[in-house]
């Protein structure tokens, strides 16, 4: 293989042959292929795009630069759900010891925050003890037991995506749909997974702005992963305000331990309930959605979902206690209610306000490097068509001496829009995506 | 200036601004731009493409990489002229001397050979004893005494050049028009001169394989020049056939001091003097062509073009008797005629398979590493439209025990087709391309 061969081929507008793609792939894992003519291959793949097909050649090619987990013995159905990224995003926490509880299993690896987006893995840690970083060997023997295992990714998993990613932020090549498709998809596939649910999301406080760029997105990751033979259905749902009332790590602890326990927010519980009801019916649990409501319902009125949860913890060396008491998770020094200045109707709360407000509170990341301080954030959010009295609280600040309180309170105000006259709820689902010609 | 947003930029067809290129292009000089980002916004330019207010903006901060020669003390018009290179072209050696005698100044810095071009470099080191590689004190003390100087290309000449055709070269970007304008003219800028005359090649033995291509590079280039204040006219000409009767190294110089002498093949003696004619014009030196060719010819007639040819040999380190007697060039172990394999008459001579054929005879460079040897090549070859008699030589190889001698003769056997009927000959200058708006 000549590299520039293939680079002119991409730059010219040709197709790309599987060999090709994992030929590239495999030069560039091994270093053979230097990142210079990466980046060149990745600016014409930016700029004159991929077919599905070739997409589903570089996701192959991606996941098969490193490990794929073995999970055949583990005789259940196995399933994840991966979402985009949003403010106020902690379905997962719910999701997956829900899930688990109805006979599938879901192995799920995360990621960090990193901008304005918080990670799953950061709201998991704000729990004493939990280990996000279980051997393969811990991880699978957690998924057996407990149907359910929360980690982060390995250095095994899919490395060509891990260095290409690096490449990609500092060469302005990041928002390529192929190439986000074939960098979610191949890492989540290497979970070895049976069907897939991908939360994708647009508006304010999502990676993609508009819904017509979520939707492109979606149909791209359901059509490549169809074709590498996994079920798999997308959702399309709105990040403009956020999702739930909290929003920052142990927060979200809080609000997805109170929402196991029955007690969520309707936005959250009505997301949480849809995706994981998509993964049972993939996964042949269930008949329909109906069917598949009436049982994870069930599960969280038993207790049963919140006893998995607690499992899962402990079984990560987390503290189970500090889930029952939620006192002992980290807790910020101050909180500070912010009164609505006027009466009147939310009209908007924006994601993205909301999101770089938190950042400065201390609850994320500006590079990969950075800390993250697990007991700021916010609670008691308003959402769009409530309303709200003057002086009342639109929300609570959680707050450490090393926030940038004043700055984020400018932006928290910013970002909640109050009217006077009635303001309508907002739609949060807004479509869901089959694979061409599926009717499940 | 973060590199990112840069390539962003370009990326999304915007226009980039004269500080932007400038930071751009002194970040990668400097090597705080690493190659991989280079490599991106190089894929976008050639995709992308770049307005001719980008392309000035590249050139000058290309140019301004490294040093521009200060060539001021000399009180004579200073001009040159560039061929984008072809089969056979030693232009280069009979125009310099010539022009010079003309009171205008040549300071010319050539390139060597790559692939089947030949280059102005290889042919002067065929001379015994020439050096290319003077200090800028000796080639100014040159051109000061002389008005001609023909060197390499040293370090210091537009260094941000060098080393971003070496990464265009592997990331399959070579063949941009906006990027090999500013390659090419940032470096006969930085030369010190008021104008310049380009040669623009297209057809089976150049660059540039249609007519079209040409036309649009040349333009580019013009308009470019144009724009930093300098007087700037390009040759559109053919490069189906190579150009006069011989290709290689010495043999070339055999026919340039031949072509000084008043003895030069038709073809080579049209183009060259209608570009010499051209330098005149744009230095004002005569009022038009007709004046230009009488002065031209006079000096060849006088002997006074061959006369500073061996004066600038002589001061390069050359030995002058080695262009009087010219069996002191080096001389190939054996020549070939290759015989006509039937009556008729020349309908074409393929200038890429006698660029090739002359390459297996060991005349050109694969990779800028190879050695050249400088007595093979062809002579005493046959022009299309010329008529040819069985038996006789259509074209003499020139070679020595290295070469791929066979392989070499199916090349040329190949590339000279002989039909029955008669043929016109090929109109080799196609068209003159002056700035928009001008009348010279």
């Amino acid at each position: 293989m000549v590299p520039q061969w293939l680079i002119e081929k991409k730059r010219d507008k040709r197709e790309l042959s599987e060999g090709e793609i994992r030929d590239f792939i495999n030069g560039y894992t091994t270093g053979e292929i230097p990142d210079y003519q990466m980046a060149a291959m990745t600016m014409a793949i930016y700029l004159n795009g991929m077919s599905f097909e070739e997409t589903s050649f570089l996701t192959d090619a991606m996941m098969h630069s490193g490990k794929v987990i073995d999970t055949s013995h583990i005789k259940v159905p196995k399933s994840d759900k991966h979402s985009t990224g949003g403010i106020g995003d902690k379905v997962s926490l719910i999701l997956a010891p829900l899930v688990a509880c109805c006979g599938v299993a879901v192995p799920m690896i995360s990621g960090r925050g990193l901008g304005i987006t918080g990670g799953t893995l950061d709201k998991l840690e704000s729990i004493p003890g939990y280990r996000v970083d279980l051997s393969e060997a811990e991880f699978l023997a957690t998924l057996e037991e407990h149907h359910c295992s929360m980690i982060g990714q390995t250095h095994d998993i899919a490395p060509a995506d891990k260095r290409w990613y690096a490449l990609r932020d500092v060469t302005a090549t990041v928002p390529s749909i192929p190439l986000i498709t074939a960098s979610i998809m191949c890492k989540k596939l290497a979970e070895g997974i049976d069907s897939l649910v991908l939360d994708v999301k647009w508006g304010k406080g999502a990676f993609m702005k508009t819904r017509e760029k979520a939707d492109h997105l979606a149909r791209n990751m359901v059509e490549v992963g169809t074709r590498m033979g996994k079920k798999v259905n997308a959702l399309i749902t709105d990040m403009n305000q956020p999702l739930g009332r909290s929003a920052g790590n142990a927060v979200e602890v809080v609000e997805a331990v109170e929402s196991l326990q029955g007690k969520g927010p309707d936005d959250l519980m009505q997301l949480t309930l849809y995706l994981s009801a998509r993964m049972l019916i993939l996964a042949d649990r269930v008949n329909d959605t109906e069917e598949a409501l009436e049982m994870l319902n069930g599960h969280i009125q038993s207790g049963e979902a919140f006893h998995k949860f607690k499992h899962m913890v402990a079984s990560h060396g987390g503290d189970p206690n500090a889930i029952v008491d939620l006192s002992r998770l980290p807790e910020a020094e101050s909180r500070h209610p912010l009164p609505a200045p006027t009466d009147g109707h939310v009209a908007e709360v924006d994601a993205d306000l909301i999101g770089r407000g938190i950042q400065l509170l201390g609850a994320g990341r500006m590079k990969t490097e950075d800390t993250v301080d697990h007991a700021v954030g916010i609670s008691q959010l308003v959402k769009v068509g409530e309303r709200v009295t003057k002086g009342n609280a639109v929300l609570t600040i959680h707050a450490n001496p090393a926030s940038k309180l004043n700055e984020a309170q400018t932006l928290f105000e910013q970002a909640i829009v109050i009217v006077p006259e009635p303001v309508d709820p907002v739609p949060l689902i807004n479509e869901l995506i089959l694979p061409e010609g599926s009717s499940t």
